[in-house]
This record gives C-alpha cells, structure tokens and sequence, in this order.
C-alpha cells in the first residue's frame, strides 16, 4: 500500500481540499502510474456535487489520466517501466458477460468498477486521478502513442473517446454530414475527430461567439441555435447529430435536421428530468439513442488514431490550487476547452 | 372518368355511408382495378374522426386493397387484365428526391400522393379503398402472388409491409430476439412475419387473454406487461421491440428489456402527446425509432415473402354495411385480427 497526494471532496458539494489516499500494492497484473496530468471532465463536477444520486466521499474525481508506468507486476505482460500510458473512466468489469467479450467493457452487465466513486472488486472506493500515483490492473490501461503530448492527450481518455465511439459506431466518414450540439469540452473534440475522420462537420452552438474556433477545430459550418433560420436552412441534411449538452433541447426541431435514417446520439447526460414528445420523433426512420465512453481496445484505437492525425485537446493547464476555480468556469462555460491539471502542483 | 360505389365519411367523426366516386380516365401508365377487398385499418379511424389533424371531406377509407386489373393504360408493362394485384398507402410520390430514388416512397421528401384523404398530382382529392374500383398509376401497384387468397392479403398492403419493413431493416431473423408489443391487427402480422424470419418472438400484451392465438401464430413467450415479473424476466434479452400500440407506455420499463444495441420501434402514432424521459433513453445504445410502411419494391418483396412462407392476415369478412359498427369493434379491440370488407357489398 502506497499513501499518495491528491485533491479531494470531503462530502457532497464541498469545495475540493488537499489530502491524501492510499493506493492499494501493486499485484500480479497490476501496474502504478505516476501520473502526469488529470483532465477536468464535466462529469467530476456532477458527480462531486451528487447531481446524478448519491456518490462516495471522500471523492477524488479524475478520469482523465496520462502518465508514465513506474512499476509493474509480476504478471505484467503489455507494459513496462517508463511507458506512456493512460486511463479513463474504468478500471476494471467482470471481463466475462456479452459485453465485456464483445469488447464493450463500458457496458458491463454488472457494471464496469468506474475510476472513482465506486467500489473495486476488492471492496474498496476508487479514487480518480486528482492525485499523483494510480495503480490499475493492465487491461484497463492504453498506451499513449508519442505523437501525442501527454497533457493534451490526458482528455483524449473521456472526451476523446466518448465522441469518437458513437462517431465510428454511427459511420462518419466522407461523404457523411455530422453535426456537433454544442462547442465545449465533449463538442470540441468531437468537431476535430468527425472532421479527422472524413466527415463534413457542422457545428449547432447557442450562438456564433466561438464560431473561429470551430472552423479552425475543423468545422465547415457553424449555426447558431438562436437563430430560426438555423433549422430550415439545415432541415434533413445531417446524418448524425452528437448533441453534448445536457440542458433540454427542443428534440423535434433536431430530429428535423436529421435525414431518412438519421440518428441523434445524446452523449450528455442531464440531471433534470428532460421530456420528449414522442411525435417529434416519427418520420423517416430516424432514430434517438446515447453513447458512453467506449471500450478499452476502442479507446486504444482512439488514441492510434488521434495520434496518427495529430488531433488532441486544446487545453488551458492549471494548478491543482485552481480546481475549485475552474469547477466555477466550467460551469459558467469559460475554458476552452478543457483544463488539465499538472499533478505535479499536488 | 368513372363513378363507382363507394363507403364515405361525408364529414369529420361522420359515421361513413354509401355514396358514388368519380375515379378519373385511365391514363398511360394507370391500370383500373376491380377492387375485391379492402381491410379496415385503425388509421381509418384516426383520419375519419381527424385525430392526426385536418382531413379531406368526403373521405373514402381504405389503404388495404386488393382486387384484379380490369384496363390498362396503352403504356402499362408490367400489369395486364386479371391479374390479382394490390394497393397499398401510397398512389404516387414524386419519383426523383433521394428517397424516391431508394426505393423508399414512403418517405419522399415531398410527401407521397396517400390512397386517400390527399391531392392527387392532377389537382384533385384521392379516395380509397371502400369503393368497388381505383385507378391507379402502375408504378405504385403491386403484384398479389397466387398462393395469397385476396381477403386475407388485402391487410399486409398495411398491416404486413409495416411491420415487416422494421423487421428486415432492423435484421430479425435466426439468433435474434425480437417483441411485439400488442397483439392487434399490426401486431398479428408482427408476430407471424418475425417467426417466418426466424427470429424468436415474444408478445408483450396487457393481459394473457390472446395467448393461446400468440402462441399459435408463432410466438415463442407470451408476456402480461400488467405483471411486473415480465420486466424482470425479460430485462436486457431483445434485440428488437415493435411496439403497435399507439397508448402512451412506461417507455423506460421497455427500454430495460433491451441488450446493448438494441431498438425499440414505433409503429403506432398516438392521437394524443406522449412525453419520453430522456434519461429513460441512456444506456447500451439502445435507440428509440420509427418506421412507416414500406416502399413498393419492399411491398413486392414482402407479398412474395409471405406467399412463400403461408403467411396471411387473420381476418373477419363484413359486408360494408357493417363497417360503422367494425369501427367500434375495433376502438374496443374486439376483432381477431383484422376487419375485411367484401367489396361486393357496397
């Protein structure tokens, strides 16, 4: 067992203080990772202040994690000292059901042990990544290829993934037009992989005050929402919509931008209760679904990809005396377009 | 230009009386058919009592029909006198939008031309199948295989192309498992069209008071959506719902009986608004869709589907003096499983 610095919530909604956590000793398939960098993912907010239920504190968020292995198991066999490596929001599942087999470790019949506010199979809490040290069982580490810099790669293991999955799954590519609903964190890379990917990109943002970013990120288009105009100019010519936001939408005026087939995948997850009128949904067989993360190799191929098409985050790094500051302008949408803090500072 | 005997609502909410028609003159492309039956569809009734919105009066119901080819128009070729043939939503489209183009009339950009309660190319209303002949334009008529008997292949120009278009668009067949929801008149054709595919197929009903006829028709489990047992039972096992019942359901509860994946597909559109919990939609990818009919190659491929595997609607003959009655019957679901008139009757 190893006693580690980290940044932690000692209960629901509290302001994040320094502390520390014990990390558990390194087993047969394990790897410790002295981490680098932690990215600032919406989520660690929601989940901080208890907007999705009920969650464990102390609680050190983080699940966006680049770093270096700085000691393997003896079991060890995919990494060794001085790797690059990352992690996401998983750090283990029963590797045994349909999904896991299928590769799909995110959707995990029992529930994949996520890597924070949850319990690992040895009954114990995770803790995310707003610390120095981690250790993880081996297949549920990536390796971070050296085109990429390991700060701006650390967002790659959630925003990364979770835009480029639903991106593969629904096929954008050339000859596809895929819109991006909002330009932050999730938005931003989902605008550089759909557009790394061959697809035309359109981004639907409340207003055109980030538009330069967006088509310097990699968009052709860029529509406000507020404007009227927006949904007649656009109407039945998208394929897939990524909507990011998790603020309700009016779903219908969406869904009405989507061509015969369309999909519409919400990657956000609201906290509020968000009601659709099942009418808005009809016609042309257009569909409405969701996407998490995505699975180990999946993200391991995200990160060979981003890698081989030089895409990454675009990052403000931070101390970790900033943290509850930048929970604040997260919150107020000023970063762009994600912050990442350098561990170090710890 | 010809006046035949028709049934008709002269009026919203009407109950529908025997009136004459004025069908225009055979065109080029157009073949006159002797209309033999037609099915009572429950979109009869939603359009005669205007619950989809403003209709066009007098109304002539009926998008089930089946007959045979009385007169061609001097540029037919692919139809001749006595052939048995069918009609199904859609007399026309506009035959060069992209949907058109793939064989998916149904969801020609422009609208298509629908059987009744519509405005044909030439300016005026289309009226439909209670009424002894139609004329029709080729293009949009389908050929009734002689192993179908024409009462009983009247309902799958409706009931039977919209759910077997879900079915193979979604790919139900061997190793899948699929549920209908509603053993009505679509969901008759549901479960006897997802069995001859190969698929396993399970009947979610209120009651089990159908059972024994679900089961004959080719269900494999029959479950009561008022036991609560059915959503524990189920939970995560289906591949594909089509869901017929156009009442508002616990759509969440539906959900949860999906795998990773998994759709669940509307086919009824309810009168009244229905609200979705968005959060109810996250998880595994599932989706939520929508599917209307089918296109007329599709339609063709399904009739000649069905000759090859003895599939047919279940049906009660009327004379079409009995069709205000029919109407109730089948607003208190008192019909197994399909309303065909006798269009002899009229």
């Amino acid at each position: 067992m190893t006693t580690v610095a980290a940044y932690a919530a000692p209960a629901a909604k509290a302001p994040l203080e320094r502390t520390t956590v014990d990390r558990r000793a390194v087993g047969e398939n394990d790897v410790l990772i002295d981490i680098a960098f932690v990215g600032i993912c919406h989520s660690d907010i929601h989940q901080v202040r208890e907007g999705w239920g009920k969650a464990i504190f102390p609680m050190v968020p983080g699940h966006e994690i680049a770093g270096v292995v700085a000691e393997t198991g003896s079991g060890v066999t995919k990494y060794a000292v001085g790797d690059r490596v990352g992690i996401g929001c998983m750090v283990d599942s029963c590797r045994v059901c349909v999904n896991c087999r299928a590769g799909l470790e995110q959707y995990c019949t029992d529930g994949p042990v996520w890597t924070y506010s949850a319990v690992g199979k040895d009954g114990l809490p995770t803790y995310g990544g707003y610390s120095q040290k981690v250790v993880v069982d081996e297949n549920y580490v990536v390796r971070v290829p050296e085109a990429l810099p390991l700060d701006a790669a650390a967002p790659l293991l959630c925003a990364g993934i979770t835009t480029y999955s639903p991106l593969r799954h629904w096929n954008a590519g050339p000859g596809t037009s895929v819109a991006v609903v909002g330009l932050g964190g999730l938005g931003h890379m989902g605008v550089k992989i759909a557009h790394a990917l061959g697809a035309e990109v359109t981004v639907l943002s409340q207003s055109l005050r980030k538009k330069d970013d967006g088509m310097r990120l990699g968009a052709d288009r860029y529509h406000a929402t507020s404007d009227p105009a927006t949904f007649t100019d656009l109407a039945g010519s998208l394929d897939l919509i990524l909507n990011t936001v998790s603020a309700p939408l009016d779903f219908g005026a969406y869904f009405s931008l989507l061509r015969t087939d369309g999909a519409m995948v919400n990657l956000g997850l609201p906290e509020e209760t968000v009601a659709i009128e099942l009418q808005s949904l009809f016609g042309n067989r257009r569909s409405m679904s969701s996407s998490g993360i995505g699975g180990i190799a999946e993200t391991q191929e995200m990160l060979d990809f981003c890698a081989e098409h030089g895409v990454a985050a675009e990052i403000e790094l931070i101390r970790a005396d900033q943290i509850n500051e930048a929970y604040e302008r997260v919150l107020a949408s000023d970063v762009r377009y994600r912050f990442v803090i350098d561990t170090a500072t710890i």
